[in-house]
């Protein structure tokens, strides 16, 4: 039950072990041109997809790199442990200009602004802050990117697929997502979207080399990759977005969202606080709910308890270990697992002496995840 | 019957299978730590061995941006299609000087050795050069760069677990391997090793974000990497290790000399000339055999005949396109593969009225493949 990696279904794991193909066989340009048009309904956009061979990071590294010039400016927001990545990123291109919020509280969307007025070529936003637990408004520093001629780029890492996620209407240049979440795949993929603005920026010879963006693009557009992709990956993404279009892709992120709601209510229920703050521009993820570790127990009694009762759930990363524990609801995730989940974390918190009967939690999130 | 993707055992393809787990776990440290450890033997080192979730170029990337900065040189020795990319790396992160030798000839050492007296911070080679079917001198370029103390960086892509392959011996300061050639698992990682001298001069923010040598030596030194890895692919790696282990990594190597050879009298008991030239210093592959595509017959009509009977070969690359054919014989490759390899091209060399009768391959490649 952590924020991913994920578990994979069975039919994505068996795709994923169909006999080897070569990568510059039409078996696989059918396979990566299917791929790719999947993926644009996915991500609600018209934009060219792309996909590399390798985690999210290589998608943003992509993005930045593809983008970010030694003299130019990128503003990175930041909520959360996965913001610093971009700054990361962007002062190894460029220069990042770094805005940065409480872990786990809103974006202050007049200080993004008033950056924003003193000049950057590039914006970037962590749309789901999985360290956090907090959906960050996209649309709206969209809008504010638009307005000051900025390109947007939005780590849609454990979004695209679990919460609601508009690249063409919110304005996104460039999205990212990895195969590990919301996809329900093992990790080594990051699928990343880019618009004709975007793509028109792009040099040859900039950026990371393994993660060039024009370089995949250039031969994405022939449905083939620059250097070998991880094909079996490849296998098991096809896979996985049939699946995702059987279920139907509104009816997945409602399931997650169901999802979510229950384990918040069942929080409610047993006295636990959630951790981010939100406010009219922010919600609380679909996809990975953080809470408080409740007073009277240590991290290692909750999560090391769960654990020993077969639940893994994740802890606070950096400042934040060992003060919060994460659930995941994203992927194939069930209303079973989330009752299973509920259950154990009841099981600790009798056994610890901070409930005194089992139950308010199942209940409270049987009833909340009630279609 | 392809130079990689090659096919993946069934073994390797279950325990690629396996249930997802999460890359902190201790568990996900065990299987890096153990990978590392049985690399370390593969490689014949005793240096430190990084996984990356990335292909041989992210390997290659690895190395190249982790030493070159933009004031430093690196000679990129080639002769085939995979030097060109160190050319390209080298120009990325500083400037390469490129040695060309006409594809598929020797190197030429003298030459060699006065570019180094010109100074450079490295020197790279591609060891097996799977476009033209040769083996590079490793050894003798590893003396002269120790001479001239140049870093020296060897593409083993297509060799290491194939051909002789001596890290230390060879005074090897960085290699690399992917997975999708000897060891016969998917595309998706790359395997490097580095030298202390090598590690010592790797700097914080220098090269590639995602394939940042440093990062990921930092981390592995914990059995964790920077980045998500690709979990299935290293589950996969595991198995791939261990049954090396099991037939013995010099039976291995000896298992892919003799089809080789195999492949090599075939095409000679068929009037077909091998296309590398070869020296002293140089050797035919035993993990890729480049043939000259006969007179009197298309590449179409070749590989097209043989695959249309249910055998895969590759073609030329760039300019080599429809003058040669390639026959892999590396990873889980047999005896029984090369023989319905040989059969198949007499049934097309027969069709095509090249030869007019069958079995003098096979009789050739089955006497040469005699254990």
């Amino acid at each position: 039950m952590i924020p991913g990696p994920v578990r994979v279904p069975q039919r994505v794991l068996r795709a994923m072990s169909k006999p080897m193909i070569s990568h510059r066989s039409s078996d696989f340009e059918k396979i990566y041109e299917e791929c790719r048009s999947r993926l644009r309904e996915l991500f609600e956009t018209e934009n060219e997809a792309v996909i590399l061979s390798g985690s999210g990071t290589a998608g943003m590294e992509a993005a930045v790199g593809g983008i970010i010039g030694k003299d130019d400016k990128i503003i990175t927001v930041t909520n959360g442990k996965f913001g610093e990545r971009f700054t990361e990123l962007g002062n190894r291109y460029g220069t990042a200009v770094l805005l940065e919020f409480p872990w786990g509280t809103p974006y202050d969307l007049e200080r993004i602004e008033a950056a924003l007025e003193e000049g950057a070529k590039a914006i970037s936003i962590v749309h789901n802050e999985t360290s956090v637990g907090i959906v960050n408004p996209a649309k709206e520093v969209g809008e504010l990117a638009r307005r000051h001629d900025a390109i947007f780029i939005v780590d849609g890492i454990s979004s695209v697929g679990g919460n609601e996620f508009l690249t063409d209407e919110w304005g996104i240049d460039i999205a990212i997502t990895g195969s590990q979440k919301c996809l329900a795949l093992p990790p080594g993929l990051a699928m990343v979207t880019v618009s004709k603005r975007a793509a028109e920026m792009l040099e040859d010879g900039k950026g990371g080399y393994y993660t060039d963006l024009k370089a995949h693009l250039d031969k994405a557009k022939k449905n083939q990759t620059p250097y070998t992709p991880a094909v079996s990956l490849f296998f098991a993404l096809q896979e996985a977005l049939i699946m995702a279009e059987e279920e139907g892709l509104a009816e997945r992120r409602a399931r997650m969202a169901r999802l979510a709601k229950g384990v918040r209510e069942a929080a409610s229920a047993l006295d636990i606080d959630l951790f981010p703050q939100v406010n009219e521009h922010s919600a609380y993820s679909n996809t990975v709910t953080a809470m408080k570790t409740p007073e009277g127990i240590t991290d290692g009694q909750l999560r090391g308890g769960m654990r020993e009762r077969g639940v893994v759930v994740s802890g606070g990363q950096s400042a934040l270990k060992g003060k919060i524990f994460r659930i995941g609801t994203m992927g194939a995730c069930t209303e079973a697992d989330v009752l299973r989940t509920i259950q154990t974390l009841e099981l600790v918190l009798l056994k610890e002496g901070l409930i005194s009967s089992l139950g308010a939690g199942v209940e409270a999130a049987s009833r909340a995840m009630e279609r």
